[in-house]
């Protein structure tokens, strides 16, 4: 779907693909705003698909249980009709204020884009992944060594060490270590002492792993590794009292957290707080007008990371981009019930009008 | 539900069934604070289901299409856990602030309760519907005269005369003319003229009923009723050019919008703005402390009047009450996917803890 390398002019660009970056495409698509969607995974879907694809969420309103990946396809059914172009599996890494008002993006891929309004729909996931900082590890990254389980069948078979003591790191040492096709030959939590900061259920459900053989663990840090022409064969494991021990894998997995440092958008001259982007709670617009900011990544009073709360989030910011685009032309509150305009631009039928 | 005419004494009262009431229901039950429910109406879910219970709505985040009567049962799935007490039938006539903070709250069926907190989810419904002045004619209310469907079974096979011009009264004429179980015998839509205030293609329709004599259309006012012993028989129908005619008829639905008069709540000392009640963004909470307006009520600057607003709108409510009931101990936001505590409270099982 992507057009290529050419220069792409825009009246949107969202950056995450995430729930809210999707719902933000819905609610654009609504004012008929078209838009360029940008995320740094392969596939859309943000930390849902990424960090607990399977896994229930109660909390969508009107919705009383459905699984990430179930809120991924429906939202992505839901804009289907409005024929957003996604760009995926690249990371925007310059954003820039161009003289006529549109702002210059460039992704790692080379994708060019002028866009005249930006949301930044980065929930967490935009926030870099704490690395490991070991000599010569930085050469495995991507073959043996990674930061996101982005392709859970790359691990299947394998010896996989996993390094970190949060529900990160929990979640995704279960994941690995439960039956299933994607299950991995043996797994290795390595964190620095035997005490998680995790969900008790979490730590619990790690426990019963642990006690059925199904996940090893042991406490220390790692500092150094073992490699040769096969790659890399060993992590280095340091304890609290000094020894060192060698531990061998296929693959290492580093679920540290997140990288407080908001990566390149804090670059971007936006005003932060404590690393969150500040938006009023008008437009969600950020001190940049016409650049927004919705979902995990904005902060504001009495903001709460919910997915739902960016849902609101990103249909106020869609009212705030038409404004930008159309000052003269407030666009008009329509309901998806009643007006027909919608309807057309939804591709459904009016009911009842035959 | 309805425990009876003693004095409850409570955490939290809702006022507005509707699909926000109900979702702050779930977001109260989430942080562990009970919930009674007050609604004029004798069901749950506001205008959703009094005004549009079969029609489509496309906009709910992750839900590509929902009729308003499947968002409702979805939403009342959602909040079963939290045994919410429901007291329907009756409006919320007085409430006052005691000497100890709470709010001393009284329905028109006698209810009393004494509250620490009240969430305002009255939507538009909670206004008045704008009443008929002519002399006679109350005597004939919920028996011939009325003004909402909120029984479409009454009309069955009836003569029904619809007053009105915008989509409410067009919605409920294309509803009582068209084929169901309820089909009116005969609708007559009267409106001061032949030009209707209302959505292009719902004019349309009204349209191709007239022409297929399945609405008949009387310009004019309503400006006397006839009645003998038997009840209402007809209404007086005056033209622009000053004739009178009487329209004979069985039931009349009296269709005319809402009445800005806010009713009762416009008496509770509330900050209001053009009529709605102004709230903060943090915590939606009016001008009173522990008086929360949620969803179509209130306003604040952004304030789009939508369901997946209100939604948000209840959440920081919510949070907004609990930091009021418990202000040494502010609610940590845990996640429905990962929280074991909110699982409990849920009553569903820890995913993969077995």
């Amino acid at each position: 779907m992507d057009p290529g390398h050419g220069l792409i002019e825009t009246d949107a660009v969202v950056i995450g693909a995430g729930p809210v970056g999707l719902f933000q495409v819905f609610e654009l698509g609504l004012l008929e705003i078209k838009a360029h969607v940008i995320d740094s995974l392969g596939v859309a879907g943000g930390q849902c698909v990424e960090l607990y694809a399977g896994k229930p969420i109660y909390d969508i309103p009107g919705v009383p249980m459905c699984t990430a990946q179930q809120l991924i396809d429906n939202l992505q059914k839901q804009i289907q009709p409005f024929g957003a172009t996604f760009h995926l599996g690249q990371q925007v890494n310059a954003l820039a204020r161009q003289d006529d008002g549109r702002f210059a993006i460039e992704t790692s891929l080379g994708t060019r884009f002028l866009a005249r309004n930006v949301f930044i729909a980065g929930g967490s996931g935009s926030f870099q992944a704490r690395r490991l900082r070991i000599d010569g590890l930085d050469a495995f990254e991507q073959t043996q060594v990674f930061y996101r389980i982005d392709e859970p069948a790359r691990f299947s078979g394998k010896h996989v060490v996993v390094a970190g003591g949060t529900d990160l790191a929990l979640d995704a040492a279960v994941a690995l270590a439960q039956a299933g096709p994607h299950r991995a030959a043996r797994v290795t939590l390595v964190h620095r002492r035997d005490v998680f900061q995790a969900d008790p259920a979490l730590i619990a459900q790690v426990q019963e792993l642990r006690d059925a053989a199904a996940i090893d663990f042991v406490a220390g840090q790692l500092t150094g590794i073992e490699s040769g022409p096969d790659g890399l064969n060993a992590v280095q494991v340091s304890a609290g009292d000094g020894s060192t021990r060698s531990l061998p894998l296929d693959a290492l997995l580093v679920m540290l957290g997140f990288n407080p440092k908001l990566g390149p958008i804090a670059d971007w001259g936006l005003n932060l707080e404590r690393k969150q982007i500040l938006v009023d709670t008008e437009r969600f617009e950020t001190s940049t007008p016409s650049i927004f900011a919705v979902g995990d990544v904005n902060t504001y009073p009495g903001k709460k990371k919910l997915i739902l709360c960016g849902f609101h989030e990103a249909t106020l910011a869609a009212f705030g981009a038409a404004a930008r685009l159309r000052p003269d032309h407030p666009a008009q509150l329509l309901y998806t019930t009643t007006s027909s305009k919608l309807h057309q631009l939804l591709g459904v039928t009016t009911p009842d009008a035959n």
